[in-house]
C-alpha cells in the first residue's frame, strides 16, 4: 500500500514539474524576487500607528517613550519598504538595466521623500475624521470612527497608497487598495486622487477608478461607480483620462454611476441615488432620475405567476 | 552613509513628534485606554464557540468534560468582555465621573446582564438557521450554512452586538458589526433591531440602519437599503428614528432600497428587485418597479459608437 | 466577593449546560467530526502555492530544489484534503454505511483524481490571467494581476471547488468559495461552471448562482447578478437549473442581472449596465436599457424638501 502511495506522489509530481516548463506567466520561476504581499500589507498597519499613535498599540515595542517609539516604528518601515520598493523597481526596465545598487538607492530615496509626506496625509486624515462625524448621525464619537469606519480605512489607505503611486512604485500601491478593498468592498484605484474632508459612507460595493479627481468636501454613499464609458481598447487605453472628475462639495448619493473621462461634475452638484451619468453636469445642479413608478398588487392569496413579464421579478 | 541615514531618521522622529502636538483628534496620545479591537474580534469567536458549543474548535482549553469547557471559555469571555466594557465606559461622561472602580462594577454588572440573554439569542440564532435552510435550495445542509453562510454570520453577530448596544455598551457593539461587515459586506448597525426566523441571502451590499426595526420571518437580498431618507442633518439627527420599520413575513428582494423613519412596510408584503420606497406599503401588497424597458440591436459586425446617448452604457 | 462571582459563574455554565440539551441543530455536540474551515481555508492556499509555484512564498519548506518543494507541498495537501473529505463524506448517507474504511479510501482516491486536474486548471488560470490583463488598461502587468486583483482570486477558488464539487464532496467546496465571497465580495457558488478565458472586473456584488453555465472569453463587471427568478419553492428546487446559461464571447456590464434557469444568452451579446433580464437573449444582440431620464434642478440656494415624491432621494 505504501509503495503504491509513494508511486502516485511521484507520478504527480513528475506531472507538475513537467507542466511548469510550458514558459506561462504562472511558471515562471526563477524570477526576480516577487513583492511580499505579507509585508506590504503589514507595512499598512504599521503605517497606520504612525499617523494614529495613541489609537493602535504598537504590540512589538515595548518602549516607555513616545521618541524611541517613533523611531523604532519608523526603522522598521524604512527597512521594509525601502526592501519591497527594490524588488518592483525591477518592473521598471530602465530602472532595471541600472543595476542593483542603483535600484536600492532609489528605493531608499522614495521611501524617504514618502515618509516627509506623513505629515500632510495626517492633516487630510484629519479633515476625513472630521467629515465622517459631521456627516453621519450615526456616529457615536470620533474614536468610533478610527475604530470601526470602513470608509475611513480605505480613505486612509488610498492616501498612502497614492503617495507611493506619485512617487513612481509600482505594483506595491494596487497591493495596498486592493487589500482595503477586500477588507471594505471599497475599490479605490492608487491613481485616484482625493480631495480633502471626504466622506464615504457604509461603502460596500464602492468602485473610483485610476484617472478620477476627487475635489474637496465630497460625499460618496454606497454603490457608488465613478467609472470609465467603455475598456474596449483595453491596454491601449492606459493611463489615458478615462473617470470622472468630481469639483468641490459634491455629494453623490447610493447607486450612482458617473462614468468618462470628459465628465466634470461642477461645484456644489448633487447626484441622486441610481442616477446614471456620462455628461458634464453645471456648478450648483441637482439632478436626480424620474420617479420611479411602481406597480402595486393586493391579490395576497393568489399565488403569485413564476414567470410574469409585467410583475415581478425575484432574483436569488 | 550610516552617519546621514541616522540624521534623515532623526529628522523624520522630530518631523512627527511635532506633528503629534497639534491638538487635533488623530494627535490623541496620553487618553485613557482604548478598546482593544483584537480583543473585541476574538469576543466574537469566543461567543460563536459557546452558541455553537459542537461547531467550532476551541482550540485554547484542551479539556475533555463539556463542563470544563464551558467553563473555562465563560471565564474568558467574562474576563475579557469586563475589561473592555470597563475601557469603553469611560465614554459616557455620567460613567466617567462616578470613578474606576464603579466603572469596573458596573462593568461587570453588564457583562453578566448580557451572558443571561445567550439562551435566548441561541433561541433566535437556531431560527435564523431554520430560516435560511428552508428559504434556499442550494444549501447542502444546516452544517454548511453554520460553517459558510455570510447571512447568518452578519445577522450572528447583530444578535450579540444588538444586546449589548441594548445594556448601553459603546464603541464595542459597533467594532462587532464591522467587523461582520467586513467580512461579509452586510452592513447592520448594531442599533438595528432583527426579528425571528431572519434570512439574508448572498449578502454583499446590504446596508440596514441604527433605527431600523424588523419583524419576524422577514427574507432580505443582495443589494438592499434600509436606510434614512437624508441626513443633511448630520449629528443633529442622532438617535432620531431615521430607519423604516418592516413587519412580520415581508420578502425584499435583491437591489431595493426602502427609506424613512416613518416608513413603514405592512405584514405580508413582497417588495421586488430594484424598487426603490420612500413611503409605507399597506399589510399583504406587492410593489414591483414598471418592467424596464429594454433596447435591442444586432448589427453585431459595426463597431458600437464610444459614447451614444441613447444606446450603450459601458462601466468599468 | 470572590465566593459570589463563582456563584454566577456557576449558575451561567448549569444554564448554558441545559440550553446545550434542547436536541436542536445548533445543540449537536456529539457528532462525527467536522470539517475545519481554517484547514479548508489553508488549503486554498496551498493549491495556490501548487499552482503559482514561483509567485507565493512557502513559508514552511526551507527546501532548496523546486523537486522536494512540490514534493513536500503536495504531501502535506494529500494528508489534510483527504482527511478533510473523509469527514464530510459522512454526510452521504450511502457512504456513511459503507464504514471508515471505505470513507478513507474513497477520500483518497477523491484527493487524487483531484490532483489529477491540477495542470488543466492551471491551463485555464492561464487564460485569466491573459483575459484580465487583455481587459483591463488599468492594470500594470499580469504579476499585479496574480498579486492583487479580487476577480482572478474568485475565480481560481471556483475552478478548484468546482472541482471537488465534481468529485462529490460536500460542504468543502462551498466552504472554500464563501471564503473567497468573503475576500472579495463575489459569491459564485462551486456549482457554476465557468468557461476558458474568464475576466471578472473590481468584483464587489457579483453573485453567480449554482446551475449557472458559462462559455469561454465572456467578461462580468462589478455589480452583476446571475440568478434565479424565485425560490419560493425552497428546497424542493435543490439541483434544479435556476440559474442562466451564457454563452462563449458575452459580456456583462455592471449591475445587469440575469435570471432563470431557462435563460440563455447567445453568443457574442453585449448586455448594458443595469440591465434587467429573465428571458433568453439571440446570438449578436446588444441589450440596454433605455437611456434614464435624468431630473435638473438649479434653484441651489433654496433648500430641498426633505420629502418630495418627484425629486431627490437620499439614502444612507
Amino acid at each position: 500500500m505504501q509503495h503504491r502511495m509513494d508511486e502516485k506522489i511521484e507520478h504527480l509530481v513528475e506531472t507538475l514539474r513537467s507542466d511548469y516548463t510550458e514558459g506561462r506567466t504562472i511558471d515562471a520561476l526563477i524570477k526576480f524576487d516577487h513583492p511580499d504581499k505579507d509585508i506590504v500589507i503589514g507595512l499598512i498597519y504599521k503605517l497606520r500607528q504612525l499617523i494614529f499613535p495613541g489609537y493602535f498599540r504598537n504590540q512589538n515595542y515595548r518602549v516607555y517613550t513616545l521618541r524611541n517609539q517613533v523611531s523604532m516604528l519608523l526603522e522598521d518601515i524604512i527597512y521594509n519598504l525601502t526592501k519591497q520598493i527594490t524588488i518592483v523597481l525591477e518592473y521598471i526596465p530602465e530602472m532595471k538595466v541600472s543595476g542593483a545598487a542603483m535600484m536600492a538607492a532609489k528605493a531608499e530615496e522614495i521611501t524617504f521623500a514618502f515618509l516627509e509626506k506623513i505629515p500632510q496625509i495626517r492633516d487630510f486624515i484629519e479633515a476625513d475624521v472630521e467629515a465622517t462625524y459631521d456627516g453621519d448621525p450615526a456616529a457615536f464619537n470620533k474614536d468610533e470612527i478610527i475604530y470601526s469606519y470602513p470608509g475611513l480605512f480605505a480613505i486612509f489607505v488610498n492616501r498612502i497608497a497614492h503617495e507611493l503611486h506619485l512617487l513612481g512604485v509600482p505594483l506595491i500601491p494596487r497591493i495596498m487598495t486592493e487589500y482595503a478593498h477586500s477588507q471594505t468592498g471599497i475599490d479605490i484605484h492608487p491613481g485616484a486622487t482625493l480631495g480633502r474632508y471626504f466622506f464615504i459612507d457604509h461603502g460596500t460595493g464602492i468602485v473610483i477608478g485610476e484617472t478620477t479627481v476627487i475635489g474637496d468636501n465630497v460625499k460618496v454613499y454606497q454603490g457608488v461607480t465613478l467609472g470609465a464609458l467603455s475598456t474596449r481598447g483595453g491596454q491601449q487605453l492606459k493611463s489615458k483620462k478615462r473617470h470622472p472628475t468630481i469639483c468641490d462639495n459634491v455629494t453623490i448619493y447610493s447607486g450612482a454611476s458617473i462614468l468618462g473621462g470628459d465628465t466634470v461634475i461642477g461645484k456644489d452638484v448633487v447626484v441622486g441615488a441610481n442616477a446614471f451619468i456620462t455628461h458634464s453636469v453645471p456648478e450648483g445642479a441637482k439632478v436626480s432620475i424620474k420617479t420611479q413608478e411602481l406597480r402595486f398588487r393586493y391579490d395576497s392569496k393568489k399565488p403569485l405567476p413564476e414567470d410574469d413579464d409585467n410583475a415581478w421579478y425575484y432574483i436569488i
